[in-house]
């Protein structure tokens, strides 16, 4: 399909009051860490968040701080059960007699009751302690099948590990110029059938309102069989291509922003992994080439990938 | 393929008994929720029920109430082992003398087996009740092991989370008319090459006979590269349309029902996910549009997409 | 690409000596079940069998003796070690003082650290039996988080639940005639774009000796976009068929078998699931059509799909 | 789309310097087993690795030896906090007086508590000792859900367990000669949807410099519907083939290597499976053909595949 049809068949979709590419309004679109630059609203809050998607994405360090709270909130809350049931029906426990000592005997004992350590120097008496103990040790057993779920779930979520150039540059290609980044696995994960997907967002004068238009970026491969080492995906500045009519000194009127989406297979999650970012006119650089990042080792037997590379370029005549 | 091509084979389908997209004889075809409108019989309910989806399926209430009748069932069951094997055999619980004293040590010794927190205040004795324990332990790991697998299922199956207008309605598009409704994402979730398929099913008159037909409706854009925001699905009703001879009051007798089954690779997941729906004919609204349901925020920073707003629409000279 | 032509392609393959659908020259290709009719030779047992798949395929039954006998071993393998260590190093074992008594302490013991129970009435003694008792937990643990996984991946093994109609019949069709079987879900899932794949083999005489030759079949319609109900799969026989020049009393001779193979994608697992069967001649009636195998249900509220209808037919002339 | 096309393409990519299928500059490109030729440097090494991945991928014995060491750090950690808490603390433990009994004791409640087991003999006293207690049986459930989560990730791991053979041969085919190897599955699995992906890389002079080239090898048959039993790949070297105008002799200079790349769909997993491998020139075997593997069982029942036969080959006439 032609480029100029396809325009046109943007346009015509336009005219209806809704985009493809889901116009926004508001500022950048897409993150560069990938995540969306949007606020959903008009229902309420637990509705709106995946509570699973929020752990298995959060920082490790807040992750294990999570589970810690988790852990000393449900464990309080036993021992304040305990504690006003009577420590009395803790067997071991009656040589505590100031409200320190018990309510500390009836913290621990909470503690190996939900763990079901239960060492059982303090062990339940009665009807009602038996029965929450024997309610706590469920509790405690579903907690840790939700967190063995969950640190499952966080090490075996799919992630493409892709590294991207801070950087687009505006490079000398062919008898013009092209746009190119640079991207590479920074793990010892290795991709095949890897997709890329660009999309231009240029906000547009017309009929005097600003309206942000959406167009897809052609680009000279947009799909490889394998990514052992680095890519620079390129997008030729010719007369088809929608920033062929603007001059670098424009492009910031227009709040050019390139979303980039790469897809692809991993071997080692045998599933299909993708990450987003994006670019916008702040992030490029006009009349540059990028520098080789990888090269033979000394010993010959191999190649090394050097990823603090990944943005090294010089500055070229345009 | 042209439109009246593929009619014409539907047709000659038709003709041998049987439809390509199982047609129905009873009311509805697919509820709202996406469930089919449909009865298995004719081999026994438990092979026709899948335990393990149903149990991923069900509200998280009724599930933690299954777990917690399960538990107190297995529970039970090995407490009535114990106090028939005799309560004389587990030491630490000779101090009950009652029926309900003697009953209560082996069903809480029972739940302490179970979750294997084992205090130790009351331990089996002899071959009987020491197997009898040891087995329930046993019980009482593996089911944990069921447990868990169920609670990560739960969490990590992968749905698409999509809110759809609880009408379609039929618009002014271009010089004619189209049916239109809109959906959106209400998680923090982000769908990419997201499809939509729309079936037609309209109960016409043959030979005299009411038979129900089954059409494909061919969508303004049936793929969009990304669903960040909303998307309005569009069937215009052209002279390629199998709705475009009928007039809105012929429509109810039709009992026409449109089936909407939406594809998407959603990256929480990292997997396919899929939600259908359906409208009848009840839920159609004649001459209407849409109002947006997104907009700049007033900083200016980013978007808001106001989820209420999934049905807003103004009536409009048709 | 004409049928000619393919048949043609593969016998220029078949002339080097390797067949594109892994020639058979033993009995049935594909069992009913859906398994292949091969044995694997000339690498050890160990490297030709995965323990995993074997466990996750076993029947219920089987699977459970499997951990019973497994938990047993263990346990009695411990128990062993703790006896030959010396029974006086299990603290609160020391009363038992016969064989019996003392094995038996030492089993129940092992079965109490095992599934970390421990109850503590009896507790390891010195370096040697702690030490023991140490790696049994760590055993038992280990081993319980293998049970763990094996149960989650048999009930989420993605499976397609597929009834097939035991018969494949010849039925009249359109002028001529055509191969026809029946199959439908019998569980309470929902299938998404469903493909079926036909290969026939047939055993011909070529320069006097028997080679077996493949062959695709075409299909009325090769994929569906949802099967709710039940799906008759087609193969007309008409000229372009392979079969169209044998009579059916020299079908046996041929020994013929239909290997089918259906694709689809289930809601239930979010996945792509498979299932095999195949037809021999002896499973083929000709002159016969399926009678339909659903209905409206008495209140016409919905619909009822009979299972047990799923192979009904009537003998027709041909 | 014609060879010499793509030739052409790929030569104005490479112009950019940029290759397609990521050109390498050391040695080999693939090892044997598929793991890429390759280490990346310039960001530190725990941002290079994922670690569970590595384990996941690592030798049983290792596996498990990395779990027992893991067991025994976090263990003799925490003895290290309870000896230097006071083993005071302990109660049950006070008979112990030497150093030696008081850490063995320490060392041997801490290993109780982490694993839950809690016999209950020795047990903590005091807010400390029982602060320490309460963290390390967390630590435990924690460790072991991650233990549980690495076991199930290692035998749920998607592979194709196949066997290539050893060797590529160059045999008579058709009137001129093919490049070809044999592969099998050798578990219990079958594959369906098998496609290979060969690429060539050749080392040629370019303007006196050495230069890597990538070329696509197009294949007799790049995609089989099942294998079932062995499926032998085959490039022909006819005009359109890049190795055309070589000689063997020459081979051994350009250090050709064919990378390997089989993606398949897998009924054990219900997933893709993918498998690399690649041949250099010291694996090319000039002027062979490979012996049939597979034969009728006696009984002729069944077919028998031999595995040990995967290389088999006797040397032709060219």
């Amino acid at each position: 399909m032609a480029v100029s049809n396809y325009r046109q068949r943007l346009r015509d979709i336009d005219n209806t009051g809704f985009g493809p590419n889901s116009s926004v309004e508001g500022g950048r679109l897409i993150n560069s860490d990938g995540s969306t630059n949007l606020h959903k609203r008009g229902i309420p809050i637990w509705e709106r968040i995946s509570l699973y998607h929020t752990l298995l994405r959060m920082k490790r360090s807040h992750f294990l701080l999570c589970i810690f709270l988790f852990y000393t909130s449900i464990n309080l809350f036993f021992a304040v059960l305990y504690f006003l049931t009577g420590v009395e029906h803790l067997m071991g426990a009656d040589g505590a007699k100031s409200f320190v000592d018990k309510f500390m005997e009836a913290f621990f004992f909470s503690s190996q009751t939900l763990t079901t350590v239960g060492y059982g120097r303090v062990s339940p008496l009665g009807m009602m302690t038996n029965s929450i103990a024997s309610i706590e040790s469920l509790v405690g057993i579903l907690s840790f099948a939700v967190v063995t779920g969950l640190i499952y779930g966080r090490f075996s979520r799919p992630r493409a590990y892709l590294l991207f150039s801070p950087n687009i540059i505006v490079a000398p290609f062919k008898d013009g110029k092209a746009l190119m980044f640079r991207l590479a696995t920074y793990k010892n994960n290795h991709l095949t059938d890897v997709e890329a997907n660009l999309t231009l967002a240029l906000h547009e004068q017309e009929n005097g309102k600003t309206v942000t238009k959406f167009y897809p970026l052609k680009l000279q491969l947009s799909k490889i069989n394998s990514l052992a080492l680095s890519w620079t995906v390129v997008h030729e500045i010719n007369e088809e291509s929608p920033l062929f009519h603007y001059k670098m000194e424009d492009v910031a009127a227009t709040k050019m922003e390139v979303i980039v989406n790469i897809k692809a297979f991993d071997d080692h999650f045998s599933n299909i992994v993708q990450q987003r970012t994006s670019y916008t006119y702040h992030q490029v650089i006009y009349g540059a080439k990028f520098l080789p990042m990888f090269e033979r080792a000394p010993g010959g037997d191999y190649t090394v990938l050097e990823l603090n590379k990944i943005n090294a370029h010089e500055m070229v005549q345009m």
